[in-house]
């Protein structure tokens, strides 16, 4: 049975000492959010995560979720109570509007938080996750009799919400959706049509289920600009706001999947089911996007969160399991063979998952602090900077911390040699619950184009322009120390590398766009290294400070030292391939005919 | 349901234009292998495999195989059917010794065969595929008696074989293993012990299934010197040779896999069983590896099969699939949307998977001519090249075309959107089939240990350096012509990185034995670059040759050279990356305390 152990001291770490979030105690959640409290938190959200969800991951993925004849879905054993607890101890309303009964702390926190319960149980954290989302779209579009009538059940964890886009036949390109909305006398909408992948979709765990779906209006307009956003409850309400009757969403089925088992995946057949028109007719996309992104930087930890709990579980192993001796010698010379963390292959995979686990966190850290500062910095120029850089961040940190996630989930499995293949480890369930980050949320193809064909470019330029500015100032300040050489270099090689590409796009992606779209998943996996570099950099600056200052704990920050030299060795080097390989343009890419493939 | 269609074309490019095995003609089986017949008897193999073992693959990996109460274990339904027109096709024994029943066709035609077995149903094929590892140590290891007794059954598929290495505590490190061989008075042994994931351990598909098992002697050495080999039947043989009475060999569980649902993987028993040494006493590894090095080739092909099947599927769903437009404008003007083929990102990945298939076809191939070729070949030079070639690419093989068919998998499902998430379309079920291939019949890291281990510096570095001769003079064959400038400087490159490399392995693998480690997957990868750009480089000459000569079907030709342009100057790249990541050696790798992990 795998094991988990939130990474409370590294988290600590980021916020503390890298983010240093103590400086924004001016800022609304923040005065709140004091070094004590914020430990405890973590603390108390580990406890959680370790003792109440990872024990109902692997029996979750087993069982999984069951339509029953009469249409009603059950969650896999221990999934209700472990729901209940969850929203007994507030972790439902942790970083909500105090306005609605959320306590209001910052996204940064919950960023944290959402780590944890990823790395315990991927499929139940995806229930309060699909809420988050309709719960921002409700906040920013929704009425205030909308926002009166839903938010503080949902931010109680009473009901939860879910995200319905998605149609048999269409996906991403969501201009042509089918599903009706007529309008009924009274105001409301008689919604019909099929939803399809619907997590969280129906379940046992709240009172009711307020669906957020995309669907036509009468005289809407063909494509994108004709798709409105409707509230759908399941059950509607009755003259007390509590759950009435039955509103015709029926569960046609549970979707048979790879992995997330113990989520609910439904096929959703709206029949005349009654919805309430949010936000202004015919804009639902806009709406729709506000979930998504939000959605998307979580979308971005779920790879770093399967990641690490398949990291720990694989040094577990490598450091019980003996089998072979050391190239140098036996290092265990009383036991029959050494343990399999003396092998440098070994030690290799499991340090490309911690340098990345490490360094993908603080840049989700840092992320959840950009989308504080959006919101509540004091000043228009802070909250425009760090609305420009979240956008040009979200689909990096979705993209390739998924799909980064996903190979360290298979190499720490590889790690465990044929009994990583087997069920009962878990981690094969890794690499089948990560696999879904790649694929959901948009696509990681989807990512890669809105990184070069929508966030490069955006208000001329200037997320990007802000981004290396920024960059070149904490390579500034680490400049000079002998120790941050590799660092500084690599760093510095990068953001070479990067603006390179980015003027290489700039050139050739406006005489072809198909010169963008071939180098669009090379481009954002460059960007990506570079991000993950800046991270590092600022993470060892901190450590030489710490270490220079007489830290009581100088392994702490040695480790870090040591971990980011990897990193910037050995796996920023990739950074040439990628270059080499999206400067070849379109050509190549698109030289066979369609019909010889 | 996901499709499948034979690459037949493509396999008899190869074999007559890239291997010219019709020049062979003078080697035993080469003789009988006319055009006409190798053509007919790929074109009956892909009838087979696309009407027979593709329609059952899905409903195999949804049911699975299972255990009854009383011990026995049955296949899913549709195998043991299939499994009976297989051997009356004559399938079992197409390239087997004449001696005791074979064809004994050129393995280079079993090959093409295996490749087509694996796309169209994985775990099926590793019924056959087990017992030809089982021939194979019989045949070289086995006394005559033992030969007559086995061999004819088992060319015949009225029997099938096993290898029983594993079990609990050690997989890889088989010095440990602890099952136990006592002499009997009648010469033979009795065997007791507990083997895990012992694929194809039982089955109803065969009369007989016979066991080789690793075991240790009473008087055994200690560690891999003291394992001897021993066969052991399911059923003992009674008078005249016909199964008879049950030899306690029990299947205690059959395992919970990720894939290969289809396949049987066992955790059996021997208690007490009869056993009969085979080779000498104490020296089973070497017989192991005889079976392994045959398996190894077979496990990379099943990177390729799989990579195929997915591709296929996948080219399938991007033309079918209408889903945005084009980044240049409508391609599908008259329909709602264009095939996602349009798309530069999803051509990036399609291309990736048919550089990569077709090439590693070539390679695989070519392997099972060089196979033949160390067998048969006139003079004992000719013998000693094809060896010492065969020794020096099977880890390449193994691990390189298992990494990356897992990785085509991974993005031919990523092609399908949240549809290749879905059980249904079959897209997971490859991904999830493919995945064993890096890790059984030892896992590529261990692949790449024995590469530079054992295989670069065997007889002197006989074999690197006959690889470079050869890819050498394929260059210099392409060189001068413009159309395969493309090739030659990427190859050119390639060999003088590859170089580089082994010179570094050289001068730091001795100095540090962990530098060799913390090098070796990097370097296998970059070996396994050099090997498919050689192959491409042979196809584009071939290509380019056919074109001169007028062709009748120029188009096949040019997208031989368009895809291989693209694998060369997209691909091959990765090199670089590759060559600076090993070039830092093993300080960083091995730089934390294991504690510290």
């Amino acid at each position: 049975m795998p094991i988990y152990r939130a990474p409370v001291k590294d988290q600590l770490f980021i916020l503390n000492e890298v983010l240093n979030i103590g400086k924004y105690s001016n800022l609304p959640g923040y005065a709140e959010a004091t070094p004590d409290l914020v430990s405890a938190i973590l603390e108390e959200g580990a406890k959680f995560c370790e003792n109440e969800l990872q024990p109902i991951n692997y029996s979750g993925d087993r069982e999984g979720c069951t339509r029953h004849e009469d249409g009603t879905v059950t969650t896999p054993k221990g999934y209700k109570e472990a729901y209940q607890k969850f929203v007994e101890n507030g972790w439902s309303s942790l970083t909500s509007d105090p306005e609605y009964g959320g306590q209001g702390l910052p996204h940064v926190l919950g960023f944290c938080f959402e780590e944890m319960m990823i790395s315990s149980n991927h499929a139940f954290a995806m229930y309060p996750g699909l809420s988050a989302g309709a719960m921002a779209a409700i906040t920013i579009d929704g009425t205030d009799e909308q926002k009166q009538t839903y938010l503080p059940k949902m931010v109680a964890g009473e009901w939860t919400g879910t995200m319905n886009l998605t149609e048999p036949h269409c996906g991403t390109d969501l201009g042509m959706l089918r599903t009706k909305a007529e309008p009924n006398e009274d105001g409301s909408y008689a919604i019909s049509g099929t939803k399809i992948f619907i997590s969280a979709g129906d379940h046992d765990l709240a009172e009711n289920i307020i669906h957020l779906v995309l669907a036509r209006l009468p005289d809407a307009p063909k494509g994108v600009k004709g798709i409105s956003l409707f509230i759908v409850p399941k059950y509607k309400l009755d003259a007390d706001g509590n759950p009435g009757e039955f509103n015709n969403v029926n569960v046609a089925s549970i979707e048979e999947k790879m992995g997330i088992h113990g989520n609910s995946t439904c096929v959703l057949n709206y029949e005349g089911s009654e919805g309430y028109l949010i936000g202004e007719p015919h804009k639902g996309l806009k709406s729709m996007f506000i979930m998504m992104n939000a959605a998307r930087i979580g979308v971005g930890m779920q790879g770093l969160g399967n990641s690490e709990v398949a990291y720990q579980n694989a040094v577990e192993y490598a450091r019980d399991r003996i089998q072979g001796r050391s190239l140098t010698g036996p290092k265990n010379p009383d036991g029959a063979a050494d343990p399999i963390i003396v092998h440098p292959d070994v030690r290799r995979m499991l340090m490309n998952a911690k340098a990345f686990n490490e360094a993908s966190r603080a840049a989700s850290l840092w992320c959840g602090l950009l989308v504080d500062l959006a919101h509540k910095a004091e000043t228009e120029e802070e909250r425009q900077w760090a609305d420009d850089m979240v956008s040009l961040l979200t689909p990096i940190i979705k993209g390739v911390f998924t799909d980064r996630g996903f190979e360290y989930c298979v190499s720490s499995q590889q790690i465990f040699g044929g009994h990583g293949y087997i069920a009962e480890t878990g981690m094969e369930q890794f690499v089948r619950d990560a696999r879904i980050c790649q694929i959901y949320e948009g696509a990681n193809g989807i990512q890669a184009l809105d990184l070069v064909g929508r966030k490069l470019g955006a208000n001329g330029g200037r997320g990007v322009q802000a981004f290396f500015k920024y960059a070149a100032e904490v390579r500034e300040s680490a400049k000079g120390d002998d120790r941050l050489r590799p660092f500084t270099d690599a760093l510095g090689q990068g953001l070479k590398d990067l603006q390179q590409a980015t003027m290489w796009l700039m050139q050739n992606g406006m005489a072809n766009p198909d010169n963008a779209g071939a180098a669009s998943t090379p481009y954002m996996h460059l960007f990506g290294h570079v991000l993950l570099g800046l991270m590092w950099t600022q993470m060892a600056k901190v450590s030489t400070d710490a270490l220079d200052a007489g830290t009581s704990d100088p392994t702490f920050y040695e480790n870090k030292l040591a971990t980011g030299r990897y990193y910037m060795k050995r796996r920023m080097p990739e950074i040439k391939a990628l270059l080499a390989e999206l400067e070849t343009g379109a050509e190549d890419v698109m030289a066979l005919d369609a019909a010889n493939f």
